[in-house]
């Protein structure tokens, strides 16, 4: 089984009841009421295909961002981009800095290919560091990072980034870059590659609506590059229909609700800062999170001891260098921020 | 690009209008009304990630044919179970039996399989006989046959399909049988595989809700097998959440309506019958369809001509063993095959 935030489904088959879920990144402001609208609407037209080109819904992302409609795939979220990225490439050897979500490395044995971990160091917080740069070696045909990274909640800063960028393309590497939370940063303009692609082509990034929006059930991501030829040889590696007529009637609507992500990103400012701080003041040791979420170190059992309260939380165990100290939290709101605050005092205290 | 029917988007763009569309097979009588209501059911929990396991759809499909639930998973449309197949099975050789649906070598593509084509003969009206046994040689590792196949509207006989299943078993091969289009058949249950699935593990069913309760802007497909080491595999050759919430929700729903199924059939079995005595009555070659859609032979330049009049059919033009003269259309209600014909005699006459 692979293991992953958001299993809602297991703790209500053991608990019966609906967990507040701190184990999956969301944007903790739900749905947008007109991204709702229009998957309803969408419905109307379910009996037809959905556009395989997802046109409308490529040109309202590309406007958006201010790029070439042809720089843009979408897909049954970003997760579906990974595995057809891979596929795409078919790497021979990929490096990877974990932790980190752990899709890529299952997307890679999909094609055999050799995994090499670049061990984030704990003692420094498992910041990423210029030595990375004597990781990528020429065997090296992909690269993928996570920025701001899961479960660590911390960017590649942007000057690395860019060595990084240089560094692979030396060396004929593919560099993906998986940015799924960097809409959740104070200043994601600062971290954002979007306006390298097209001097870089050995750039890829794989961002979702899944997060920002609060819609993984609709299941919406899409990958960026100036490289053409990579983003239809992924479409080449799946089926044609990927993302559902809700999905793209969704993301439409999504793309125009620039006041939701301004609230979720002054929410997610405020209570990082106070989760952070009220965490580290019961004793715990805290990554110091720019995201929507957080990495602390804890006392083992406490996943277990906080779903007997109701609450969620996702242990870290299963992380290639981390143990079962260590868990992830997404930021949520005020209300039940103070909630899970109130529930692990009890636990701990 | 790769052509489809249902290419409702290229017509709308064409011609500012909403074409009546022949040339996807799907239900003539649109989403069941509980089906849609489940879908805007389920939109209330798309904040949260969908079941990746599928657990209560998985119940209802398997239950309702009679199965172990570790004998079915689902995916996001028949499609992606397709991709999924060939990426876990690997195949070096792969035997197809052409003209057939183009995304069985998209797939095989993938893998860089070697396709072998064996040719149905147009002077058998693409009827598949016992001649295919002999194609099945040992060094096949992967047999895929479409049945009723897309886009001649014929079954392989149940008598050829257990020759088949045996002569795969010999030889080691794994053999895919795609029933998208069974439950349109007149008399389903003498056809299908099901009962066969425990007997033979070598036997992989891909079905599809899609088609058969017009929902393919929702996409839900599942694949059948005794082999649930291969379908876990297939799990793990993609990203962990395939089926949205809504469409897993909208399955459920669907998997109850057995009326609607019925009403289904009796309208194709009546219009089937129709619509091939008419199309003859014109002087077209028509392939003795048993399912929801048939082939036959007309002028090239058809297409074009029917889509100024609204109308969109399939040229199959670009089918592995037709030419341009080739057309499928969909069986659809009473009143819409009137207007086809209508148009045709416009045409033709």
């Amino acid at each position: 089984m692979r293991i992953h935030g958001g299993d809602w489904n297991s703790h209500i088959e053991q608990f019966g009841e609906i967990p507040l879920d701190f184990s999956a990144n969301l944007s903790p402001l739900g749905i947008p009421q007109a991204v709702r609208e229009a998957a309803v609407h969408a419905l109307a037209h379910a009996e037809h295909y959905p556009d395989p080109y997802c046109r409308t819904l490529r040109s309202a992302i590309s406007t958006s961002l201010g790029i070439p409609l042809s720089y843009c795939l979408c897909g049954n979220g970003a997760a579906d981009l990974l595995f057809r990225m891979v596929l795409a490439v078919k790497p021979q050897t990929a490096l990877l800095a974990v932790p980190t979500f752990s899709e890529y490395e299952a997307a890679l044995k999909t094609v055999n290919c050799s995994i090499r971990r670049y061990h984030l160091s704990e003692s420094e917080e498992f910041t990423l560091t210029d030595r990375f740069l004597g990781a990528v070696t020429p065997d090296i045909d992909l690269v993928i990072l996570c920025s701001p990274n899961n479960p660590t909640g911390l960017t590649v800063s942007p000057a690395l980034l860019q060595k990084i960028i240089l560094r692979c393309e030396e060396n004929g590497a593919l560099l993906a870059v998986d940015s799924c939370f960097e809409d959740f940063l104070d200043n994601p303009e600062a971290h954002s590659l979007i306006p390298n692609l097209t001097e870089h082509p050995n750039v890829l990034v794989i961002k979702a609506f899944t997060k920002l929006y609060a819609m993984p059930g609709l299941r919406l991501g899409y990958a960026l590059s100036s490289n053409t030829a990579l983003l239809e040889r992924m479409r080449d590696m799946g089926q044609p229909w990927p993302v559902s007529s809700l999905a793209q009637e969704a993301g439409i609507a999504a793309v125009g609700e620039t006041a939701y992500v301004q609230s979720v990103r002054s929410l997610i400012r405020i209570q990082r800062k106070r989760m952070i701080g009220e965490l580290r003041a019961l004793g715990l040791r805290v990554i110091p999170a720019e995201a929507n979420f957080l990495l602390f170190q804890g006392k083992s059992g406490l996943k277990q001891e906080l779903q007997r309260q109701g609450i969620l939380i996702r242990c870290c165990a299963d992380y290639v260098g981390l143990d079962e100290t260590w868990y992830r939290i997404a930021i949520r709101t005020e209300s039940e921020n103070t909630r899970l605050l109130a529930a692990l005092k009890k636990v701990i205290g």
